[in-house]
């Protein structure tokens, strides 16, 4: 069994690690565009040997670079006889994008989308237990090989995921709102930060921009990808600001009051996840 | 010597059994309007007693109670012999008040302000270490007595503290953007999360919207308080939004790239504090 990952970073490194660790791969190989991540994969030994292209002898090809850089994969790979299946932030957009290139999605493609990772990035960031515990959604389509869906399901329950099933449009819909939006904020809210205000932070600083120190060439293709749920979800949420000034305004203590309530009672039904990782 | 807390949570608690820990008081005593709470801390043994009133014979007098509370307090005990104390978010707001109240600050009132807590709340919240490798801001005025200001510096470095001075209107601002302005984001965001958001949220969504958990019945006061300072943040924050919207809208993907990157050069500044705790 041969796996081939494209993009060695955080998500690909630490799939390869895993993969190897669980048994479900005899060689892993690796293509990457970035000369410095090639060499630091290759030294990290993420993987066998570096590729310049896609080999036809390979069972699974993994995606796991940024997003917009997914369905040109995938468009390039469609008469490829492995499985491929990607770990992008994006699913509706992406199959879109496939759809636009090649008229149907490869049968043989199966879309994942892996809710962990980090702040940080890169194949020093890769970590073998970083699916452990973390859900994957995937996200088949009325062409989705059933044996593929099966396959790529049973890899993520190896290294130790939940798999859940769900409609591409709703995934990019609902992670808007989880993931997308708080990014754009923590990055927004940064702007105004100075050093004095580094100076006499503390912890809520911290925990509420951790995700702000994310990679711009993972993010700006997620946001852009996904421009129109997450204008939506952006919509909603200046509103809730305009609302909360106009409670401060007026002296409204009872709306601020049930205001803050409400958004308490709400964050206490989220609980505590079973590992501490981020949703990309 | 003996101590009396007014207000048993979190904040209150915490300091009785790291002040009692660092044997700086003999006797604590308590005052606490809500019952459930005066059960509770009794039963943890935050404090030796409960008390309706602050008695005169007491060395110091520790006001943890809301931020609404604080000014109220310090005028009805302008008169008493011991070193009054407190722990609130807000400074300048609250000194102003109290000169609105009694024409001067008691010299023997010293301000201060622990950058630790947590998003828990109330008597069981209440931690020994809380202080721990934690700021204290204390923004002594032209009124206050030296000698107070070097015995309260004195507890707080005792209970594992580092003491900065600071000016009682530039803390309000600082902290409008660094804590208060964080806390009002979680808030107005939470309220457009769903179940079903809930049902696909990760490490991200947790760590951004922790601070949301925050008790109303503290964090209303303090936006009240300190309303102006906040209202200017938040204008900034709205600014810096509209600009990423329209970035986003035009396909500015060089200028969204710019802004992500000023903002991850901005939070790795930042560092990584030394313990695990919440401003306030």
């Amino acid at each position: 069994m041969r796996l081939v990952v494209v993009g060695t970073g955080l998500m690909g490194g630490s799939f390869a690690l895993a993969a190897r660790a669980h048994g479900l791969f005899e060689e892993v190989l690796g293509v990457e565009p970035d000369p410095e991540r090639r060499r630091e994969a290759l030294a990290l030994a993420l993987v066998d040997a570096m590729v310049d292209e896609v080999p036809e002898a390979a069972d699974a090809v993994l995606l796991a670079g940024p997003s917009h850089t997914i369905a040109p994969w995938v468009s390039r790979l469609r008469d490829h006889s492995g499985i491929v299946f990607d770990t992008g932030s994006l699913k509706a957009a992406v199959l879109d994008a496939v759809r636009d290139r090649t008229q149907r999605v490869p049968a043989r493609f199966v879309a994942c989308h892996p809710l962990t990772g980090s702040e940080r990035s890169g194949p020093q960031a890769a970590d073998a237990g970083l699916f452990r515990d973390a859900q994957v959604i995937v996200t088949p389509t009325a062409e989705t090989d059933a044996q593929a869906l099966a396959r790529v399901s049973d890899w993520w329950r190896a290294v130790g995921a939940r798999v859940v099933t769900m409609e591409p449009e709703r995934h990019d819909r609902v992670l808007a709102v989880t993931s997308h939006l708080p990014h754009l904020v923590a990055f927004a809210y940064l702007q105004q930060v100075t050093d004095e205000h580094l100076a006499h932070a503390a912890g809520g600083f911290r925990d509420f921009t951790r995700i702000g120190e994310a990679d711009a060439d993972v993010w700006v293709p997620i946001f852009e990808l996904n421009r129109d749920a997450l204008l939506a979800a952006l919509g909603d949420l200046e509103a809730d600001l305009t609302h909360m000034r106009r409670l401060l305004e007026q002296g409204d203590t009872a709306g601020l009051h049930a205001l803050l309530a409400a958004a308490a009672a709400r964050r206490r039904r989220f609980g505590t996840p079973r590992r501490v990782a981020d949703d990309g």
